[in-house]
């Protein structure tokens, strides 16, 4: 069988490329910076020299790279050498209209495109328990399932061309409602003098309970800000959040919000943070 | 034994209420609409002429009412007739300045005070499964933990006079991060296009997830906005909220975002719709 490329090889990709080999699909790989190929390489992979060669030899294509930009420069890097009828599936969180564009390049030299963002973290890329939001039409996201099923836990088609995206925005949107409550109540705890560990544990099993008090909870009692889905990450695409809401009309001043306090540790230069370092900033009240 | 009064049959007062009467306590209460006492007295007790009468009867006195005039209007009424040692819980949600006020009242005359709020809605003061945060000293919260035990699944002292309603605010700022989270998205969602309820769904069981989506989403699904926890009772905490956060120097922007937000649907005249109506408000996008 043709090959499964897979481009971007970071936290989360390189993961997903061994779940494909462990899958048993003969698979292609490429990373900006060569050295992060080697280990897949250890494990059976082929090693393309540039993107105009994997796509050549593969039939799907999966990308989990950054930016919008970033997404593009690698489609416009392998569309001409790639065989009619590839598909491109990209894992990155980009801007919806972004994506659109994605789709409409691949269609015009006779491929195809689906944005499918992920949620589920790195530990979910390292299980292989992600969820993937599938944006495309319907009988090219039917062709890759067992490609999805590699890594993902459970994977949807959403909507055509765009709407992958535009759920993983709406996740991103209630990710940062659940951060801001989290953050927001236990700073406040804690300058009210409560036992915030106590407070954390009460609330979250009640009506204010949510996967962001069971999770990052813990780490947000240590003051522990070593990276897990960073500030700088979580901003990117809150900003694409904004750009989509303002096009059709939405409001996100939660979103928003959040993205500005954030901003805040990223102007002190804490942009690898995780995200619950909200908390951090939060918790030292407005005598700043 | 002494009675047990209870004064404000509303409703999570009343079942409550209930809840004393099924454990075996002799129980006298009162109510501002005296219509309110007859089921508690079908059910066996006693209804008290006025509150002076009531405080003069009981050992404890549990009070469910609204604001914090209210507490102090009907604690001003019982205490020159209450006996020393009298204990009065307070379940109500009021600020908690007002609540160490009351602390100092009931001392003053011998008698003892709780702040004592509640959470788990309609449905745990029905299914006598509340959660309540205690603020007071330790000895009285030990002498009525009977009382609190008929209608609380839990019941945790989490501080001196005031720091049960500081707990009460801050699991209010935690809610409303919650339902901010689970509106914007969902409203983003319907304005992209996307379908609304396979949104809720696929976002609810992952790092987006809350009691929130679980519980306000087929509500919010189905546009009902039919009285649950109300847009006015969520905006007089988030008021409590604010002016306790500026007495401690706490920042609570997403607090105050969702009051404000609240606030667009009060002076339409919906105080009395449920919080996840704060959907209905997004959903209509920036036309407005």
């Amino acid at each position: 069988m043709a090959s499964v490329g897979f481009v971007g090889l970071g936290v989360m990709g390189a993961p997903m490329a061994g779940h494909l080999l462990r899958a048993g699909h003969q698979v292609t790989v490429w990373n900006r910076t060569p050295e992060k190929c080697e280990p897949l390489r250890g494990s059976g992979a082929t090693v393309a020299d540039n993107l105009p060669d994997l796509a050549a030899s593969c039939s799907v294509v999966g990308l989990c790279v950054s930016r919008t930009e970033d997404v593009l420069e690698c489609l416009n890097a392998m569309l001409p050498s790639a065989n009619a009828g590839t598909v491109f599936i990209d894992h990155s969180t980009i801007a919806p209209e972004g994506a659109v564009t994605c789709h409409e390049l691949s269609e015009q030299t006779g491929c195809h495109f689906l944005d499918a963002p992920i949620t589920g973290g790195s530990m979910g890329a390292q299980n292989g328990t992600l969820t993937i939001f599938v944006g495309g039409a319907e009988q090219v996201y039917d062709s890759v399932k067992p490609v999805l099923d590699s890594y993902a836990r459970r994977h949807e088609r959403v909507g055509g061309a765009g709407a992958g995206q535009m759920m993983k925005m709406a996740n991103q949107i209630a990710v940062a409602g659940a951060l801001l409550g989290l953050c927001e109540s236990l700073a406040f705890a804690e300058r009210a003098g409560l036992d915030v560990a106590l407070a954390r544990e009460m609330l979250a099993t009640g009506a204010a309970g949510s996967w962001a008090f069971d999770n990052y909870g813990p780490k947000l009692l240590a003051r522990d800000w070593s990276p897990g889905f960073s500030i700088t990450n979580q901003r990117k695409d809150l900003h694409y959040a904004h750009d989509s809401a303002q096009r059709i009309g939405a409001r996100v001043p939660g979103s928003d919000l959040v993205n500005d306090l954030l901003g805040e540790l990223d102007a002190e230069g804490h942009g690898e943070w995780t995200t619950a370092a909200l908390f951090e900033l939060l918790s030292r009240g407005k005598q700043r």
